[in-house]
């Protein structure tokens, strides 16, 4: 099912907004153009509106995947072994964006909760529920925390207006909250930070018109630069940062984002540019040791993704806090169960 | 006037043909899914089609903006001041596009033509048809001298068949002959040392997609890249060489160029491949100091080029030699009055 709005403004509008039984995602293909939105009753749905691209952000495809889950769950009902039941389901939408280390992770959160004692007994679609909704709020979180860290490492450096260079979409539309690296800026610009906002287009993708539709709504000026365009304008302009998202973190510090970033990455070194990426943590995944080991060739996604090795990397700001330089230890200690708790 | 061809292959065509009292050019705007002409009647003519991107590469809108000049004067007929009779001429068609160096040099070559003695007495339409002519033939001249001079160097590096990589459309629609920097990668694949050729976009230009046709008219394996992709590329392909051509070369060798070479000379750089850059001795300005003093953005092309420093460059291979890790004293070498005979 498809509607559309007449008009809508950015505060109103949320990427997956989940009804209960149906789940009602933004269909990001025609933005900025057109306010459409879909209506998701089954996992299917959900797996076919994240592989086709209606939901952009690595984040926000978690989100949706897990509210699949919840639809799937609601369908079934009833089963004595939950775990078998949703299998497919869990399959079907871990295969629309495997690339996406948020979706990985929320699919696993649900898959620990269904092996739960408690699980075995209670109303487990009302379970699944409850935690679907609480890995939207914890980005939500995270959304706000990483853009209050990132505001601090931005001052720290520079107290004076900025310009300051961003890739791929990362706004409110990318996940639970009001977004990554686009919220740090925002909140830059609250603290008079911004001077300019420099957005790289992301051809053939739409994610830098995404973006500036975005900053205009909050009158953060923001220019559209072609992707051959940033090498010159980094010579010319002296932006002081860069600042990214992630569709997942290796364990050794490695960055996989929006093809283009690793470009912009050994520019960014060459005209002395901090760069700053801004994920959950979440986004990190332990078990992938480098970044050229996630094998992008197989996945769907993987034609509009890079790598950018952890060395070109000033600081990664997660809600946990922020790792300088990042490497093995640090995100080992970041992550290390002592500061879970 | 406005013809088309039903179908041409890529060896009848020519940017520029002049047929004594007209012009015609291939409007490259609509390649490679038309082959459209336009024929210019007058000087006025010839300048929109170049100010309009009817012609392309650098060197075609130097031969075209000659012939614009042979037009005019035959217009005049008589006079006893050519020199004041053209200057409009001159100035409409050097403003057509000052960023190509063989354009301001071939309307200077026409200048110094009507200052010679000769000039007062002789039937000077025909002189200036015989210098625009030879513009034009010692512009192929150069295409076949740098293409082999460039081939040279990729053997003596590797004799093995490697991938290469381009940038902007540098083909045989883009100057009097087969092309600067294609005719290299075209003389290279003939010689056995290309497995691969990758073409960047260029977009929203249409460089790339122009390059990638042509390529494939002499079954070169060509591939057009998305522009966010060369970083990528360069780190997963191990591509040997970036050969471009020039819009101009300032006297210390920084080069003058299509948008996004510069980005792509600093990933080459950081990648270790080599970079030539491909260009008739013409397009070097000994009046530009440095790339920078060139004030792009004062010129209607200028937001589609960008400039890169000399000490990222390996190599310029003109028709009078290669100069290696190209400066000042290399350049200055090059153009002696001593080389020149």
């Amino acid at each position: 099912m498809q509607f559309q709005a007449e008009s809508a403004r950015q505060s109103d509008l949320q990427a997956v907004e989940w009804r209960g039984t149906s789940l009602v995602l933004i269909d990001q293909r025609h933005l900025p153009e057109k306010i459409l939105w879909i209506e998701c009753q089954q996992a299917a749905d959900v797996a076919a509106a994240i592989r086709d691209g209606v939901v952009v952000g690595a984040a926000a495809a978690g989100i949706a995947a897990a509210y699949g889950i919840v639809l799937a769950a609601r369908r079934i009902g009833e089963t004595t072994d939950w775990s078998a039941a949703l299998a497919d389901d869990f399959a079907l939408l871990e295969a629309a964006r495997p690339s996406s280390a948020v979706l990985c992770w929320a699919l696993r959160m649900l898959q620990e909760r269904l092996r739960r004692p408690r699980a075995i007994s209670a109303d487990v679609p009302a379970l699944l529920d409850e935690a679907a909704r609480s890995i939207q709020i914890s980005d939500a979180e995270a959304n706000r925390a990483t853009g209050r860290l990132g505001v601090q490492l931005i001052r720290k450096h520079d107290r004076q207006p900025q310009q300051l260079l961003t890739h791929g979409y990362t706004g409110a539309l990318s996940g639970g909250g009001r977004g990554s690296a686009l919220e740090v800026i925002r909140a830059a610009h609250g603290a008079g930070l911004v001077a300019q906002v420099y957005v790289c287009a992301g051809y053939p993708g739409r994610s830098g018109q995404q973006s500036v539709w975005e900053l205009g709504m909050t009158d953060i000026p923001a220019l559209l630069q072609a992707d051959t365009a940033t090498g010159q304008l980094m010579k010319m302009e002296n932006p002081s940062w860069l600042i990214v998202g992630a569709e997942r973190i290796a364990a050794n510090g490695d960055l996989i984002a929006e093809r283009g970033t690793y470009a912009l990455a050994v520019l960014a070194m060459h005209h002395g540019l901090r760069f700053m990426v801004v994920a959950p943590s979440a986004a990190i995944d332990l078990q992938l040791e480098h970044g050229d080991d996630l094998e992008l060739d197989n996945h769907e996604s993987g034609p509009w993704l890079d790598v950018t090795p952890a060395d070109l990397i000033d600081v990664i700001v997660t809600e946990k806090g922020p790792i300088q330089r990042p490497g093995e230890t640090g995100i080992t200690n970041l992550l290390s169960p002592r500061r879970l708790h």
